[in-house]
């Protein structure tokens, strides 16, 4: 459940003790400190490494900053291909703070849940690189995929073989499983995705095999059926896809997900009743009970907790 | 295809003269201006009045500001249910400057193409009226359909008779077909949908009954099955849809779209390749030929001529 951590007041405590996000993301004991939060107060069953899938086009040689409040910014983007020629694949050595953080969070940890490492998927890095910050239609980097094609393959190629760098590396700093987010997945189309993203995908799994994966691609319920045939070891659904129908795709697949998190808004009863309902819609599948999306920021800490709750609750 | 005209320099010559977007929108003779513009210089079929989803809250109580590359924004939003009761439900009297506009249209076009009307869905309105601005998750709307849906109710009934009275008022003036855009849709779920949302669009579908009708719910791919058992005559198809598997649903009903906005980014042979294949992928179904949504604001218009020439050439 990533960004759990952030509703709680002992992050806001850490996190208004630094400059600012990104000090908190480079800082290894900190970043393992809000890390172990959620597991202490939330009870959650593993740790997410506290990081921003930003870090790749910085390692890239594009800096991001993240402006308060309003969200991750690129003072500069990428626009030619000779602004691609001005970038280079990380080899993974440029993000030492992030295995430092999951290096200590295993080790202050010991054994109690495991640690889950993460970076974004090709093709969401790739929008952020071209548009600077986030977008309702990214169409400008959409514009890419149709005007021309073959820089954006080679784009998209340099991001996958540095994301397969920093996976390994992850992996070797002890990350048990490790998870590939697609946020903006949904603004492109069965086709594009099959062209533009699947083929990259693929090369993370295959190349990054030691540990389990997760790949999620938010509302692209029209690449669910790509995806169910990659070789991630489980899909995250968003509240609007239906497990069962997912599950008739591929029945090999475990699948993640999928409570709508404004569901966490409503009252105790109603949040239990409707965590029940979205347990039962996955009964009979291998499920990772999970939200539909990541904790919105002004959710209340007692209701993750009890969202939590009452799935230990239900599995026991 | 809606917003089409914004890319024209001729729009952008009216747009300059007057103080700003809402001058625009409430000056019926500039309004039908731009109305007109894309029947003359893109050749569209019908004309879609110059004019914002927007207009209804205001009609209700709650005005809007529209900032220049920016969007809307609302100086004061519903928060509570004593800010739902300083609302009226709108009687449509308060929106004259649209129906002039579409009287001014329909004679100045002298029957050449028919003129197209259109709202906001109720939910897409209720969207705005609670967060006051654009959204990636419109989660402080949502909250309300989980922690207080009976407040969520009056306010989006509200909304609807609100929309039924301004619907109806837009057929008296002249038009001969109107369309709800249901931009924030994607954002629920089935169920949500089935609660929030269906109620209010069939009772607009009943209640607005002597001219055709198009709904389009951007994104809400799991309401496809609930609105193609609506009373709407044509439902519109965003991109990422699929116009069999759509049409399978409900063999009676015009399906509109769908083309991907940023293919007109692409090469001229690329697009008129990509608009075949959409037409191609509606063959044997009643078809509304369009965009799966607005034209993006620095799209080039002799793509959109383009698009629109390939499709006319296709019919003939």
């Amino acid at each position: 459940m990533r960004q759990a951590g952030r509703i709680l007041p002992e992050y806001r405590k850490v996190r208004a003790s630094l400059s600012g996000f990104k000090e908190l993301v480079e800082t290894p004991d900190r970043a393992a400190e809000v890390t172990i939060q959620p597991v202490d107060i939330l009870g959650t069953d593993a740790a997410i490494i506290f990081s921003d899938i930003l870090v790749i086009p910085e390692a890239m040689g594009l800096p991001y900053e993240m402006k308060e409040g309003v969200g991750p910014r690129f003072p500069e983007v990428i626009s030619s291909d000779a602004d691609i020629a001005r970038l280079k694949v990380a080899d993974g050595g440029e993000l030492k703070y992030v295995y430092d953080a999951i290096s200590l969070t295993r080790k202050e940890l010991n054994g109690r849940v495991p640690v889950i490492g993460f970076a974004g998927a090709p093709f969401t890095i790739f929008c952020y690189m071209i548009e600077g910050k986030g977008s309702k239609t990214f169409s400008e980097a959409r514009k890419w995929l149709h005007s021309t094609p073959e820089s954006a393959h080679k784009l998209l190629d340099m991001i996958t073989s540095s994301t397969i760098n920093y996976l390994k590396l992850q992996v070797e700093a002890g990350v048990s499983l490790y998870q590939v987010f697609d946020s903006w997945a949904g603004v492109l189309s069965n086709e594009l995705y099959r062209e533009f993203c699947v083929p990259y995908l693929d090369r993370i799994a295959a190349e990054v095999d030691s540990v389990p994966n997760i790949v999620f691609a938010k509302s692209a319920y029209f690449a669910l059926e790509d995806l169910m045939n990659t070789d991630f070891n489980a899909i995250g659904l968003d509240w609007t896809m239906n497990p069962r129908e997912v599950h008739q795709l591929n029945q090999s697949k475990v699948l993640q997900g999928n409570l709508d998190p404004t569901i966490l808004y409503g009252s105790d009863s109603y949040l239990v009743q409707k965590t029940k309902e979205m347990l039962s819609s996955f009964s009979g599948i291998s499920h990772i009970a999970n939200l539909g999306h990541g904790v919105y920021p002004d959710t209340s800490w007692e209701k993750v907790k009890l969202f939590i709750d009452t799935i230990k609750q239900h599995r026991n």
